[in-house]
């Protein structure tokens, strides 16, 4: 039977370590502060399921960890890992990947199994939707709405802000992605009309990793509008501009981890038992 | 034209008093900390109309107010009110308004408003919804969901949290409003019957001002439910059953005037103003 | 035990008929054309539950019958009526249940409960969707809707063409109705402005019973909207003024019985019922 | 200028005759009975564009026509056919594609173009949706729903029956595809865990152009269940089964030329006249 250890990451992995004792499985979680009595060495030795963070990384040299730790640093795991080990995580960085792939050690990244992607777009889109309602001093109700992209985290949210009787907006790059998000009841505008346009919104959801609201935009919008963005960092929006300009506007990243910690562990638990059923 | 004064209460009196400056009414707003320079009685005589907080008291001495404040004694209030005043609150106490019905002294109490109190349901859906998302680890989405009543708040927020995909259950006493709230789309339950049913939740909503989720209810709550009571103070919620037995439990008050002050103060304002287009 | 007599009206009545049956009630069913052999003073001597149709007369002298039928006038049946009858239809005129009154015999009549009222606003909905969606050739996926009034029937009808991703619109006399319209997520419209904005509209459903889009509104409505009217006969729209302007406009009465008479018939068993239980 | 011939067809194409003329374009119609007038090698010279109908021909040997037409003949059409023309219809036969290509002739298919298919889907929805109302003599509201497949048609049809207030299960084959359902807010079963399920639907919906509803799971299905099939014709469940049994079921074909021609006439137009820019 598995023996899992739980490295770093936010709580998450605290609920993920729950539901595997409540499974019957061994598990080590090493994620709060620092345990003098904590070898990693032999944490490794003990456990062949290694669960790393999502994200991996964030400073390239350690596991991500909400706490500060001090001893989990990528080279030290990898010097430990073995093919007798798989390794789960989000984000993995390629060269960890290209090691695990040489030297034979099952390696998964939660970030490219659609399922879980899929499954985690709807905390994500109600962290979002909780942000909105907090920042701004309006009612979300009957406002109108920009959400720019259309992929699987604005197609959540756009279903569940039309559920909260926003008047929602779609601007896409693609002829075909906006017959689709019109085909689900959305009014849709063409990216590069937004500049005509934008001004009219009293929310705006970026989900496109890329410098969409950009200065030019920004000088365009509302001062009574509140911006929020659920791309990964540093996301789609000039927020220095809007800063400028005061109108609100927030990075939201890690919205699962915050206001979902145990659906998003549930959801990971599923993607690894799945993971291990496929690989012995 | 008519001269305003605000007294006390929470951030919708900054913004109202900002509408009004905006919509050029003389506006003097009293509301944060005690201003020295400050006398009740000259704003009383400078001003014809006196916008009091939501709640009007909580002390049943003093004006509510945010912000600690010692010079809004009721008393004081009334001592200088003429019937050249017309008076505005929310929840004004029934001696208050006896007073100013004797002294001929215009006095409109925002919760006998039906347009703003139908208007305020949204804020609070909104609100409501925030604080379940940020209380419990898990997701909204397709969890199964208790209302408690319903009356105005509990239709607002029931419709809202079925556009984000919870299986609602409405449990009332009466027969028709049960009707109503199937045609609605809502399953339903009798109160009566809720002994039976009431473990299979995972977030329940109280919007009765009655002891209806009492202990006995609450140790048949399941302990990964959440509970959001909005109705006034004290609620409806035995809160002490739920700590002893582990389940997150918020009594949540003013939840318009946290989440949506800004919105809030814009439905005062119009009632205010169609109140005085119809007073003179 | 209760013995079942059930005379005239539509596919309802078979329906109740069915229902009766397979829970085991003794039932009588005149329903469909002349039985030579009928005798309607055996029938209501066996039978002591006489359920007339909805609606009990459309000539006010027989009893309305969707097929042609002769032996069904009203003198005839009361004149066999006695104290040991309880009575059951819809729409009873009031001289009807005077004389049941009077010779104390028990009379319901189901436009009365408001339960039966409430649960056939879904099957009038479906009716009014389903001639909506029949009549116009276009699609009601994101057109304008008017909702001219807000009353039990509109307020299922609106939320389901909400539903379907219709703009809609309520227009209502009084300005609580509209705020509780607006705090469902509509539109709203005073039915006094009605004539700056009648013209916008794709489709226009009345459910108010009165002349409300008289032929002045009819002049202004686009030649490419359809108009929906479910309110009593004679309705409550300029049908002549219509097909002068070459308007579809259809005049959809008896939905209930059209779209789901077995729904209908369900809801009218459990309300026969209720009665009966609280009766006896 | 362009101009252009309309051949065959249903409504569809008297809707886009009209459309065209009211944008200032030649156009002649051919679409209703034998005119001895006609000529098609006349017509042919004088139009550049040739409108064919959806679907381009049921019997392989001439154009589909809503009317009985004798000269409508496939072979006599290309006959015609020069390098100047550019040939529009629905599922135009591959011999015919082939035929364009080596003579240069432009050749597009509607079907081929995910704008046009994917705005389909709403008309599709909701004429399946009206036939639903009018076949069954339920309610649709808060019954059990189960739609097999999730590509286009299906998840239009699965939101707006969702915003009717059914409760929708959504069988597939993928669990990915299963996972973008459940996240849009349906229930979900494998095609393969069918047999244990299928019995307690009330209305069922296959979207699968295979015999996907077999007998085997006919011989499950509730007597009062009502089967709709939007699948390409055959469809994809086996009808001489409901037959046998007494379910009520229909093959549903062409639902946007019967409930939406106009509206499918628009989405027509616009794909044409996006082709004909990008073309020349």
């Amino acid at each position: 039977m598995h023996k899992f250890l739980l490295l770093g990451g936010d709580s998450r992995q605290l609920y993920l370590s729950r539901i595997l004792t409540e499974n019957g499985f061994f598990t080590v979680l090493h994620s709060d502060g620092d345990d003098p009595d904590f070898s990693l060495k032999e944490a490794m030795e003990t456990c062949n399921i290694i669960l790393c963070p999502i994200p991996f990384t964030k400073d390239k040299i350690s596991l991500f960890s909400a706490h500060e730790m001090n001893d989990l640093g990528i080279g030290n795991l990898l010097s430990h890992l073995t093919s007798g080990h798989i390794l789960f995580g989000g984000n993995i960085p390629a060269y960890v990947k290209e090691y695990a792939r040489k030297n034979e050690i099952g390696c998964f990244d939660y970030m490219d199994m659609e399922d879980v992607t899929i499954k985690n777009t709807i905390a994500t889109a109600e962290g979002a939707i909780a942000e909105a309602i907090r920042l701004s001093p309006g009612c979300l109700h009957q406002s109108k709405c920009l959400i720019t992209g259309f992929g699987r985290c604005a197609k959540t949210l756009a279903l569940k802000l039309k559920g909260l009787d926003l008047a929602i907006t779609i601007a896409g790059r693609k002829a075909n992605q906006l017959a689709l998000a019109s085909a689900m009841g959305f009014e849709t505008i063409l990216l590069s009309d937004l500049e005509k346009e934008i001004g009219r919104y009293d929310y705006i959801f970026n989900t496109i990793p890329a410098l969409v609201i950009d200065g030019k935009l920004v000088s365009l919008v509302s001062r009574q509008a509140t911006i929020i963005d659920i791309a990964s960092a540093p996301g789609g929006v000039d927020f220095e501009a809007c800063r400028q300009q005061g109108i609100r506007a927030k990075l939201s990243l890690g919205l699962p981890g915050i206001y979902a910690p145990e659906t998003s562990a549930k959801i990971l638990y599923e993607a690894i038992l799945t993971c291990l059923s496929q690989t012995v």
